[in-house]
């Protein structure tokens, strides 16, 4: 850690901080510059509170060197991981097709989507059984039952089955999901990562909505850190100024965290735009970044049937994309 | 609810639209222009997906005319509500200030600092048990030790405590809570407010990072549609590409909040700018603007008054702050 | 135009503001709901100021029905635009290769790096002559001397040229560029913008950094309603929170763009991110999400020479990109 | 300036970075860490190209001790700048302020405002005779003419007048206003700046809607650098995703630019919000923040004197606006 002091600070307080930051069992280099002068902090400076010494009178600014986070982090390990997603390898090299209707309805709608995106190509399946509303008076998905249905459909094509999880209460019931979701609202529920940690599942941790690519490392550490090293990183859009989608896919966040991190990194351009009929450009742009995997929403729903043209995802037009990305999987990984 | 038709759009598939909104319960006027036909919706479309249907390949946008928060609405409810926060009131032409240290360490500390800001004129002691922490290495908090402290530190100065819930399932161990607040992360953990519904605690709400008022209300609405209307709206900063401070302190929320709403709205100028330098000008600031209330921190920490000279927030600081703030109030509401 | 008003407003109010609407050339459809009153405004009301009109105490929002550019929407112009840039096709499925060196420094810098972009497929050359600098102690390119550098590139490759315009006094020294490009910063410069509509140059004009896709087409607006149609639109990263890479790069505007107007979409992706090792990935992105071009900046730096390993952007490397993207291009077009 | 290598960089590559910093002029401090190693640079790197050094393979992170602007710098210039507008005092304990019509439309308008104004306690008028627009076909203002009837208004009232500039062509026709306005859309305008660096004109320089307090303090730096230091600062709003505003005024910008610098910053809350019933309080509000003076803009426009009620800004209520914050401005220098 760097701490640069102000211009022109007190000697006397200026060796108080030194003292202080000694005693938190730092080793301090300090280099006096013409105007200013730069503490360099040597020892593991983790459980420093940064705000706290930033918010000192003489202090100007105080940078990290180390990135805080450390389970995730390839520094320390550089191979990529593989995931085991229900029996799916995601990430070092293998892609990740999921797929699925955005909530459970019923029995013979997720079997039926569950054929045509296996039929498709799809590795994994996804349907929502619990889900999170902005509004109290919107559906919140068909819970128990919704998972019940969700291993009726695994049972009939054999995919593995991803679904989200929003309250740690709920944990028993998803003993026998494959991949646990934890959406872009509960990446900071502290408590749910940590129960999470402690759990043998694959989660798949979705970026918060305003979260920088730190902040979602460090989640990632919160289960990694309690002994469960099976995490996929999932990009879904961010919120910007941006109005025309309903969020902004912030694509360079793909090749960034394979940089920061060896963990699989798979995209959501669903949730991302928002409208059906930019999915696929921005499916092929996700492979092309460098994607170890797509989460797409498929659906059967007849209201779309009945008024949408050739732009809607139907199941034979995930099937068209899923055959594009996998061409430009074979261009990147040439 | 208005949907505008893309130009040109097929006869039968508008008809099919039409029909489909009809059969959701709603009446619907057609409205051709030279361009666009408009579809404006009259009955309660407040169960429609508005994604849904703003994604079909015939419509360009849509839009809401009326609200979806109903318990908050100021159109429904015109006068301001006031909380009664362990008897203190808030809201409806009675300030709050809430004042105390970022967490709880020890009972000395807390008791001394509780003592100091009840002696500036605070009405509330605020004061963390449960940190929400970005780093799992991080302290969490003195937890269910930490409430205790706070309820020696209520029983010394008379102080209505406020902290903070994370988990849903330690909720019982805030039964001697006067108010629980619900901190930025956790906005949107619709089981915790759902829980929070079913209390009869006032719930102090803080906004999220990137929440628009209209989530925030809708979060809000969550609480109050269980039965709970002791709610208080606390703006704390957004994030923004803005990065000399910590967040941006959004202060054109606190009118704008008052129009769409009656529930009381106070303001944390500590969190948003996260130096202590900047709290008494913003605090002021948030008065001028027509804040309910302020939470501000005031630490009595050793480092601070090491190093720190006149700009810390030490309690002496707190008492001059809290006097400038009633003046500025007395101008506001002349 | 839409105009929602407030619930219970003033009869009188309402009526009044009819009038003044109809006064000014307009149809006014008025539909009553329950709660709100709904003012449907047929006619052009592109001369209205939409912000006063939503700035009424009786009114609660106001959105546009059509939007208020004319000259580049697609709806008035199916056909995609394919611009001539100095003799090469560009959009249209045409895809146009532009590369070359952030700023043009020696003849031999810039005759070196035109030879190997054109080796490796480039189709134009771009160099920064009149370079935008933050601070007024930088750098600010060699002005005409680097134009003049330019055409002797030109001259010896056959390659047209892209260079920046920033000041409306200096057009006339760009008289036999190829394509004048307008600068993020320059984005909303509309003199500089109307003097370029009276010019027959091909205008490549770059997305501001907090402009929105709508405010991005108004200037292009700018241009072709003074004559000149001309125009490449470039999509060059946004400014949000996120601040691992420069800018955020918002590839969903490609369909999007494409989708509202007929004009070429390309992007750059070296300002995007800042980082040479993310263009590779971006690129290849950006032309699977269905851009018209790419501007890719190529170095010959000594310093980057010295110390860069595989990752920098050399002539080979960019050789390298370009036949990958040319490859994804075919899938994407198949 | 701190330069962080990466872990394990190559011994030689590092030794190349260290010798070609020496030969930039600057002396290299190497401090190795466990992990990193850190290079402190000791010298004026403000000629360095940051972001050249940044995107090197070996490098992880580049950070400026020093910040890059040195004329409006408080720490080279510790006594508040005194800017003289016409004769009226900003700055350094002195509030300004300026109020008037968003635009000059006829002598009778500009008259009437800038007599009601001046008897609410205006010092300076303001009032927009070349007008930037986001579309082509919108009013752009009566141009020379606003000018000589904003001369007219000052001859009767005394007013000083500020008003904005947009084509640097236009230079001379202001001749005879007494402070030159730059709009947050030009903050950027490179060239226009370094004309007015050479004006002996008062600059009122608006921050940009996505610009950093950096980039407004480097674009001052433009007009100082070139001898003029008679330059205001506004913060006017930045571009957020937040919507319920048209942008999100950011009043800590206040006190960070005071500390920041020693140039006077005002506030345009008119502008910030977009809605004259916000206007008020967020005008109190900076005043409270501790902002050097206002602008508002004041309305005698005939559609709100039709329709609005106590909320629109008309000269009685700017006058009583003008009263409260008089008062706040005692309560925050006593």
């Amino acid at each position: 850690m760097i701490v640069v002091l102000k211009p022109g600070v007190d000697q006397e307080k200026k060796e108080r901080l030194i003292q202080w930051l000694e005693h938190q069992g730092l080793k301090v280099h300090v280099s006096d510059g013409e105007l200013h002068t730069v503490l360099g902090l040597v020892g593991d400076p983790s459980h420093l509170d940064l705000d706290l010494v930033g918010s000192l009178e003489i202090v100007d600014k105080v940078s990290r060197v180390t990135e805080p986070f450390k389970c995730c982090n390839r520094h320390f390990h550089p191979e990529d991981t593989v995931v085991s997603a229900g029996g799916v390898p995601v990430g070092g090299g293998h892609f990740a097709m999921i797929a699925g209707p955005c909530s459970v309805e019923t029995e013979e709608q997720i079997v039926t989507v569950a054929k045509a995106v296996k039929a498709a190509g799809a590795d994994l399946l996804r349907g929502g059984a619990f889900k999170p509303r902005t509004s109290p008076y919107d559906f919140s998905g068909l819970k128990a039952t919704g998972l019940e249905l969700l291993r009726i459909a695994r049972a009939e094509t054999g995919l593995p089955i991803v679904t989200e999880l929003m309250d740690v209460r709920d944990l028993e019931l998803f003993a026998d999901v494959d991949v646990i979701q934890v959406g872009a609202r509960n990446m900071q529920n502290f408590d749910l990562l940590r129960e999470l940690g402690r759990s043998d599942k694959p989660v798949l941790l979705k970026r918060g909505l305003a979260s920088t690519l730190r902040e979602l490392l460090m989640s990632a550490e919160y289960i990694m850190s309690g002994g469960n090293e099976q995490v996929i990183l999932c990009e879904r859009g961010i919120r910007t100024y941006s109005d025309y989608t309903r969020n902004t896919l912030d694509l360079s966040a793909v090749p960034m965290l394979h940089e920061l991190s060896h963990l699989p990194v798979i995209v959501d351009p669903s949730h991302a735009t928002g409208m059906a009929r930019l999915v696929p450009p921005m499916a092929m742009a996700a492979a092309a970044a460098g994607a170890d995997g797509l989460m797409v929403e498929v659906h059967n729903d007849p209201l779309r049937a009945l008024c949408d043209g050739a732009q809607s995802l139907r199941p034979e037009e995930y099937a068209e994309l899923a055959r594009k990305v996998r061409e430009i999987r074979k261009v990147v990984t040439a």
